[in-house]
């Protein structure tokens, strides 16, 4: 094989291949490649869920933000993130314990083994990792300070997530909420549906990214909770440093262009 | 033709094409494509220069964010650009005379004639179309109040936009110059050159927007001159709507992500 290509809508980004270094048809069909310019590569279904070259901007984007809405995160949950990436950044706040919920135990198993961005954090005594569904998990654990969800698409073993039961139980279960909501621009119909879906929460904003390796390089992720601050100086005292992220690149992220306005029509 | 793929370094976005709508090889091949998602399509020397999906994300960053940034513009010089893009986004501001210097007569043809983004521009009595080099017209050129230059990569007919003595005279030129400054992500060499060759402007602040068709989706634009304030009212007295610009984005854009504050070194 010599290009991998992932196919959105009438387009797609194709990335050169040197091998594939791991593969895993289980619940999902798990690859692991190395490319010629973005180093490892994960790809589950079909779907490129992370490069080496960009899964900065996506984790620090995905975690920093919820994390500093919250006065003192102490207890994290995540649910998906089973490459270690969101893990890494959670552990640079000052927490006292992070459980990862993963539904497919093989995504750990092979980024654990070939992969390894989780920068140690597998090893951290902070850390429990626990094989579950996301949602059936969070009916009936424990309130957590909050909770972050790092999905695949709102198929498969991820529909679950995108329901409004999930949002309903998981406004329950914490102060602060965030989920990667897909791309805004070319995945309107998985859009919608999030947006749609977590009406139950009292409050909700969205931001955006770049993350060059998703569709066409545009993400959007949902704030939910109680977010009406930030503590943006906790940042100085995060434990290692941002590749992307920084508080203004935070506060710029809720800027939204004005089709993205149109589309959410005010509700956010 | 099925697809139609620009690659970058070991990467690439590839667009369904529906047809070939014309091609003209003159000092640059010049191509216009029906694409399945994305509309009309402008690919010049093999680089997608716009889509009719997205061009406004790129036009309406690169225009009005200088437009914004001068008191009253009146005059304005486009460098490049001959597809009309930018020049419908100047003529929403009360400019008296807009000047499009467009080094490549065919670029022009071919969009009045196929891609028709001009919005009527083109028509516009308050337009001068001069097909010449742009370095060479500022030369002798009267001051304009705004330059803002529309070109593509520094290769090729647009390799002297991007030269120190370019910079020298745009900067003794007009009171704000705007130019695209290519992908900080994956086009460092060019990146570096125009960063290095703009430092003969007084006052000089980088700035970036989600362009989706340009490699990997990132893009960046360098403001230069008299830029301290912005006049972010005038936004509510534009003739006709943007499809992505706001002040809120305007602001947003300015915030600079980690790496790239380590790329730039503090001098933007």
């Amino acid at each position: 094989m010599d290009w991998f290509t992932e196919y959105y809508n009438g387009c797609g980004l194709t990335v050169k291949i040197k091998r594939k270094i791991a593969e895993h048809p289980g619940i999902q069909r798990v690859e692991v490649f190395e490319t010629e310019s973005f180093g490892k590569m994960l790809v589950i279904d079909g779907k490129i869920q992370l490069t080496e070259f960009d899964e900065a901007f996506y984790h620090e984007m995905l975690v920093h933000v919820p994390m500093l809405h919250h006065p003192s995160p102490s207890r994290v949950l995540i649910i998906g993130g089973g490459d270690g990436g969101a893990l890494r950044e959670v552990l640079k706040h000052k927490v006292e314990k992070v459980t990862l919920v993963e539904v497919d135990e093989s995504v750990v198993d092979l980024c654990k083994k070939y992969v390894r961005i989780d920068g140690g954090a597998f090893d951290d005594e902070r850390v429990e990792i626990v094989i579950d569904d996301g949602k059936k998990y969070i009916e009936r654990c424990e309130p957590f300070d909050v909770i972050i969800v790092d999905s695949t698409d709102p198929v498969s073993v991820s529909a679950t997530l995108f329901d409004r039961e999930f949002f309903e139980i998981a406004a329950a279960k914490c102060d602060v909420f965030c989920c990667q909501a897909q791309s805004p621009l070319i995945q309107k119909e998985y859009f919608r549906l999030l947006i749609e879906n977590s009406r139950v929460f009292r409050q909700r904003r969205l931001y955006l990214a770049f993350v060059p390796t998703y569709p066409l390089g545009i993400w959007s992720f949902l704030l939910a909770g109680k977010i009406d601050k930030v503590y943006e100086d906790r940042f100085n005292a995060l434990e290692g440093k941002t590749v992307h992220y920084n508080p203004q690149i935070h506060k710029a992220a809720f800027a939204l262009p004005e089709w993205l306005k149109k589309e959410v029509g005010g509700c956010i």
